[in-house]
């Protein structure tokens, strides 16, 4: 938090120096404004805001946490929040109205523009995680016929109202998505003024339906290198677009999902810190119970040759050792095949390959730890040929832990299921078992 | 892979009927003419590029996966190579210049215009992962004294030469930056034409250091919902800019990077099925012998107590169900706690707040999951009453677990150390040896 300015900004506001706060919120990046006022009050930020004007207003408004804005907008004077909610762009309002009790979001639907009203109300029908959900309605439309001149001219008017304008979208008649031209293409044929849009167009359009998931907009998006992709209906209408900042939250959103289901949580959704406690006791409960039942096998397995354990009663101490390196092994293994799948980088196809190369990898990975397990067991077991057990097992182990690993993720995927969430609880049930399996039956082979 | 257009392109190829390959060069965006090659071979694929004009040839070679590219430049003849290099954007152009041969390497350099070596040159020198390693030096640079007229023209002139311009830097005689002007603010000022642009530019500019390093850069275009931002060097001279592709892929890579280092695999930072074998081996290796001697400190342990374990040996089937209830209740609140600070919900500060949810939430799952262990100890254990060993070490095991989970990270990240890195295999190690400690004290107590 940037408490620099703190002090001068709360004198400003005690003498209504309106000059000083018309430029403190004019001088700086709007961004940078809003830092400076992080530790301010809500009530002082709101008073500060008033000195803004309206579209400087909202986009200052913008970069505060969601939170304080929700709250701002929930608790001010409903003329002053509707006049704010106005100015701010079409997706970011609707996540906001979301959250704010309905009638006091009905007060405030009720001062805004009709067109506002019923903007806000279709976006909000579209359910989340979709393109709908994610897309602004503020998008540069212009007709086919107009001149690179005549376009320049009508998008100097709709500028000021547009969240974006790296890219012209040309409609027909019926809002029919015809073409697309880049701001650079426009103002590069300046020199050639009488050129129509339809002449310049390019008429294959990278879009997405308005229905599609938002995974799916973001894969699109970055590999076709897109600042802003439309959103059409099944009609081909373009209903509005998405742009980049709102990929770069979905990616986030979708990899840190991936990180926590490979450690057996189902997704928040939320923020860590916001999230009830009983949800988040759910979301990760329901796998603590089915990662447990795997390890109750694991006892029952153990139950089951408690006449080997008890002949052999050195054999206990590496339990944990035996049943933690597979798992380890085998979670590296899962781990990286989820992550170059999510990336591209592995595609089923590639499955003989992973295999080929998991295979060595765990040879040389469990040659290397069974060398170090012998020397230490030297020392726990009666004989040193005795102790022969551990390396082979370890061997054995970490061999089985990396191809369950790598193999699972692929399969889950091949039938249709998510790999980061299945993966790591089988891999980890299925390597313990059958770890307890190897070890008891190479003492057995060694020892008996 | 799309194959629908592979027999025609092979045909046209075959007849070289220019007109043809002409259109199918340049009819469709170009993402799609990239894919609908995708089936043929490189050879094939040089022949057909060699119909587009060339920035059109660059952009659609763009398209292709990275080794593919690598391998066309380095095996053509090397004028058409270098003319293709010339309109490669001046960042991608260096990542692939990195992974040919260098006598090819300066054949191709000694075929560009010297202007273009130099910038090469210069590129190539910044230390990777840094903002000068992701920056292209193409940007739209004007004087403060061009009117809004003058300034389109300008840039109608440049255009063709930029990758982007959503953005006009605004610099001094020296190329110092002096402030900054959005394409849209320049359109919408189309109506006073003799605005010059040091009038209406922000002056507060939002830019990053060539030495600065990328995950920073990533963080600031993220949090001021940057299209590009502005590289400067120390003397605030304009070098060039980042482009939000570069930006959404630092994101991908760190979070990628993330789940690496929350399973134990030091980051690959390489393509997972293209990284050399031994490599592979060392980064998940030198974590796994770190977790291979945490889990040797809890065979000590257990030889430790084998008095113990001799005496009530129904004890020995539990131990992993005990481990494995500690390691995976710490492994999901450590990775929740690294992925909430990863993406900034959690700050060093929330740390007591994150506490007490976590002693809750681990109350709760710790008595769920305690419930369902006696159920089953009961069949296992001697009495019912030697089976409450089982339910009062899990409840304790997961408090511990959970506790230490979402610690660790908080502590590392205090001390400057990586959470991501350093957590998973300490939370690992201390559950382990915290499980079977308070496992024997509490049958010792309740059996002793």
């Amino acid at each position: 938090m940037n408490t620099l300015f703190l002090p001068e900004l709360r004198e400003m506001l005690a003498d209504a120096n309106r000059a000083e706060l018309e430029e403190f919120c004019d001088a700086l990046n709007a961004g940078r404004t809003a830092e400076f006022m992080e530790g301010l009050d809500n009530e002082e930020i709101w008073q500060v805001l008033q000195y803004a004007p309206p579209d400087r207003r909202a986009e200052i408004f913008g970069y505060f946490e969601h939170e304080r804005q929700v709250e701002m907008l929930a608790s001010h004077p409903v003329e002053q929040a509707a006049e704010l909610v106005d100015e701010i762009s079409s997706d970011d309002r609707v996540d906001l109205l979301q959250e704010i009790d309905q009638p006091r979001v009905e007060q405030i639907l009720q001062l805004l523009p009709a067109e506002d009203r019923r903007d806000i109300q279709r976006l909000q029908s579209y359910k989340g995680e979709t393109a709908g959900a994610l897309m602004t309605t503020e998008v540069a439309m212009l007709a086919e016929n107009l001149t690179v001149r005549e376009a320049l001219d009508e998008l100097g008017r709709q500028a000021s109202e547009l969240e974006t304008i790296y890219y012209l979208y040309v409609v027909d008649e019926n809002n029919q998505l015809r073409g697309i031209v880049s701001t650079r293409q426009l103002v590069s044929r300046l020199n050639r003024p009488s050129l129509t849009l339809g002449e310049m167009m390019e008429s294959d359009v990278i879009s997405v339906l308005v229905t599609d998931d938002q995974e799916h907009v973001a894969e699109k998006v970055e590999r076709f290198n897109l600042l802003a992709i439309p959103v059409v209906d099944s009609g081909r209408q373009l209903l509005g677009i998405i742009t980049h900042d709102d990929v770069i939250d979905v990616v986030r959103e979708e990899l840190e999902e991936d990180a926590q289901r490979i450690a057996a949580v189902e997704p928040l959704e939320q923020d860590f810190l916001r999230i009830a406690l009983m949800s988040l006791s759910y979301k990760r409960g329901i796998w603590l119970i089915i990662l447990f039942f795997a390890a109750l096998l694991t006892a029952f397995a153990l139950r089951h040759y408690d006449q080997e354990l008890e002949t052999y009663a050195w054999l206990v101490a590496f339990i944990p050792l035996i049943i933690s390196a597979g798992g380890n092994s085998g979670s590296q293994s899962a781990t990286l095949v989820i992550t170059a799948m999510t990336s591209g980088d592995v595609k089923l196809t590639d499955w003989p390959q992973v295999l080929r190369r998991e295979a060595i990898v765990s040879l040389i990975l469990g040659g290397f730890l069974a060398s170090i397990g012998y020397a230490f067991a030297i020392f726990l077991a009666p004989s040193a040929f005795d102790a022969l057990v551990i390396p082979f097992t370890l061997l054995s182990v970490i061999v089985c832990g990396c191809l369950c690993g790598a193999a699972l993720p692929i399969m889950f995927k091949r039938i249709g299921w998510d790999p980061a969430m299945m993966s790591n609880p089988f891999v980890a049930g299925i390597v313990d078992i059958l770890g307890i399996v190897i070890y008891i039956n190479i003492a057995r082979m060694l020892l008996g």
